[in-house]
């Protein structure tokens, strides 16, 4: 064994797991990516090691109701690319309850299809913890993806409350996924949908309604004229389970993410990106000294004088803060 | 028209609000919250001069899936505590898209049972705003209904995504309801309702399977044993419809209640309300600097070195906070 060629693999070091993940090695890709899942006390370590790196990927959120198919859609768009030699990772972002009917975390039937190719990763993301925690590490695990070479990451969210929004608004292109059931097109304007989404798909396109659905959004579609040199949102069919209209849509998003470059909106998207990843930074911070703050004696008096409505949580604050 | 006992209204001061809203007065009750929600710029004046009249309020959260006919369950428990001369507000939290079926925003239908009845006061609240929001505004609509006199406010929200246990976690007492075809304990466990319910209600109990869901919670319940001297979660049955069952929901909040007070644990998490509140006003300033430190010349000088990789996010971030 020649160890100038194969160095031993050392996966306890932050520089180790590092080498080897930029390597391909997938273990240490799981592993950097639990760890910023855990908010891992080296977390910032690991994005600043990584964030030189980052940069290359094509960022493409998914989104649509419980029911439309997305998890089909995802995987056959993966194999299109897959066709293409792009590698490529899904995260499957779920924020919101069983009750909901968004159950894809934990949903590993879609592993099969991509079994032992080392070119395709999977991971889901989910939690009930504090709040922006979930879009914050979504952020990070896609910094990680993305130093680590992949050519395409797929963010799948289910439904879109208020994290998946935050989590959607990450991504450079995003695909709306409907069917007939979901409900019309006043919904979708009503969901938010119409100002994030740039491009439609209407999946299960063999049901008789299908057609109706694509009418409805045209008609929306028209109602908003796109600024000049703007993007004009297609509306296009699949039927994900027979592999049909999945070529055209990656075809459609390739031309939206030459767009993107052309018109400069994809730095503007970048910068967009990171602001926020920023300010989560100092959310997180801030969540953090707020929690020890209210542990010390004087932060002890202070809650027991704004429990005793002497102090209101505005002073508080700026007591806190050192700030008027 | 005698003068000293009847004062000009004026609605157009913060100072003629607030005295008109502390007598009981509606529409300016209504512009407060409506203040609150649209975050004015005299917001933290708001609630600095209502602060020292909160804190009288019973607050009860009331969530469980789209279908479990929580509206007509909650508008039931508003007669029951009319009934007993108590002054109710209600206030319905959806963050969530037409997708996930919850749509309790707009509508209307629940106000006909309480129209004219100047004791009952029912405001919706949703926004697809920045992160953190939703649940901030409703701690403080929360605040400014406590400070207007209302005895019960009841919270209710669909579904348990992020944002929706956030405002949970603000009630003292929370009602979990349920229906058989909102799927197993298993699915109640999942969703981390669990930890946060206090009461749990299978409503529609005179469909046959809610016998099954009864028997289901209840050995899911005895699978935690409770502290000592801590609260026993009872299961209750109702039919919304038919006023079924909904006297004795009353009843054991009020026991809850009660157990609250006599254990110290509404001191406490009045404590978790206001330590949430301190640390939201802290965010939503924090966003604020932080978006308008970006747009200096320096701040966009360190976007520029963000998107060319020389600076990193978690760098970026200490320089912004002055901090190491």
């Amino acid at each position: 064994m020649n160890s100038s060629t194969t160095p031993a693999l050392d996966l306890t070091s932050l520089d180790g797991l590092v080498s080897a993940m930029r390597a391909g090695h997938r273990l240490a890709l799981s592993r950097l990516i639990s760890k910023v899942e855990n908010r891992s006390s080296d977390l910032s370590e690991i994005i600043m090691r990584l964030y030189p790196f980052t940069g290359g990927a094509q960022l493409i959120g998914i989104t649509g109701p419980p029911g439309a198919g997305k998890s089909t859609l995802v995987d056959r768009l993966a194999a299109a690319y897959r066709a293409q030699g792009k590698r490529v990772a899904i995260v499957a972002v779920d924020p919101s309850s069983p009750f909901t009917g968004g159950a894809i975390l934990g949903d590993r039937i879609r592993m099969q299809a991509h079994y032992g190719d080392p070119n395709v990763f999977i991971r889901s993301l989910g939690t009930r913890g504090k709040h922006g925690g979930l879009s914050h590490s979504t952020k990070e695990v896609v910094m990680v993806l993305d130093a680590a070479g992949f050519d395409v990451i797929l963010v799948e969210t289910a439904g879109v409350g208020q994290t998946e929004l935050e989590v959607l608004r990450l991504a450079q292109t995003v695909v709306v996924v409907l069917v007939p059931e979901s409900g019309d097109s006043i919904q979708v304007m009503k969901a938010g949908l119409m100002e994030i989404a740039d491009l439609f798909v209407v999946n299960k396109s063999d049901r008789p309604e299908s057609d109706k659905l694509v009418r409805e959004l045209h008609t929306m579609l028209s109602l908003v004229m796109p600024e000049e040199g703007g993007w004009h949102q297609p509306v296009l069919k699949t039927e994900a389970v027979r592999d049909q209209g999945v070529k055209e849509l990656s075809e459609s998003i390739d031309e939206h993410q030459a767009h993107l470059t052309r018109t400069g909106v994809r730095t503007q998207k970048t910068a967009e990106f990171l602001k926020s990843e920023v300010l989560d930074i100092l959310t997180e911070k801030l969540n953090q000294s707020v929690l020890l703050a209210f542990q010390t004696t004087s932060g002890r008096e202070l809650l027991s004088d704004l429990l005793a409505r002497k102090v209101n949580p505005y002073q508080a604050a700026s007591l806190l803060s050192g700030q008027p």
